[in-house]
């Protein structure tokens, strides 16, 4: 089950206008944006190491910060994730507490 | 066990400025900034409910999102966690991938 598909949290914090569209771009095609600079990826880790890869070619390592939270295996992400207010962008299986 | 501190990573989406600076301070005077909208937070479940009660009375829940994520007890958190690029705002433990 080593490559068994889990939940990553990616979020970033990217100054240059190109290079955060390059990375949001990357990581919408591969999962769902929660929030402007917050996204959801339910992938496999093989998968993972590869985006890995793409984003650290866009960005500037300098100045550019992208922390990625492995949330575990689908089911145990779901659980550990509450939304307080709206839920941006699209409706995910995540309940909100209003 | 019920009350052992846990790590919390918590993400904003805020449009309007005075209520996004409240619920910073809130939010950077029990925990870390790791990115301009991304805390971690490391506090025991007691201290979350009032946290969350905190920043509901700031937010516009029309408008505005928090995004909370239990990382699990502190060590496990740490291992969850990683940063490509820079860490942003101050060093803390987690590992960086250059």
């Amino acid at each position: 089950m080593a490559d068994e598909q889990r939940s990553y949290l990616m979020a970033y914090d990217i100054n240059d206008d190109v290079r955060r569209s390059h990375v949001a771009k990357i990581l919408q095609s591969h999962g769902e944006r929660l929030q402007y600079s917050v996204f959801l990826l339910r992938i496999r880790p093989s998968k993972l190491l590869k985006i890995k890869a793409s984003v650290e070619d866009e960005i500037d390592s300098d100045t550019d910060s992208i922390l990625i939270c492995d949330l575990g295996i689908n089911d145990h992400a779901e659980r550990s994730m509450l939304f307080l207010g709206k839920r941006s962008y699209r409706d995910t299986m995540i309940p909100t507490i209003i």
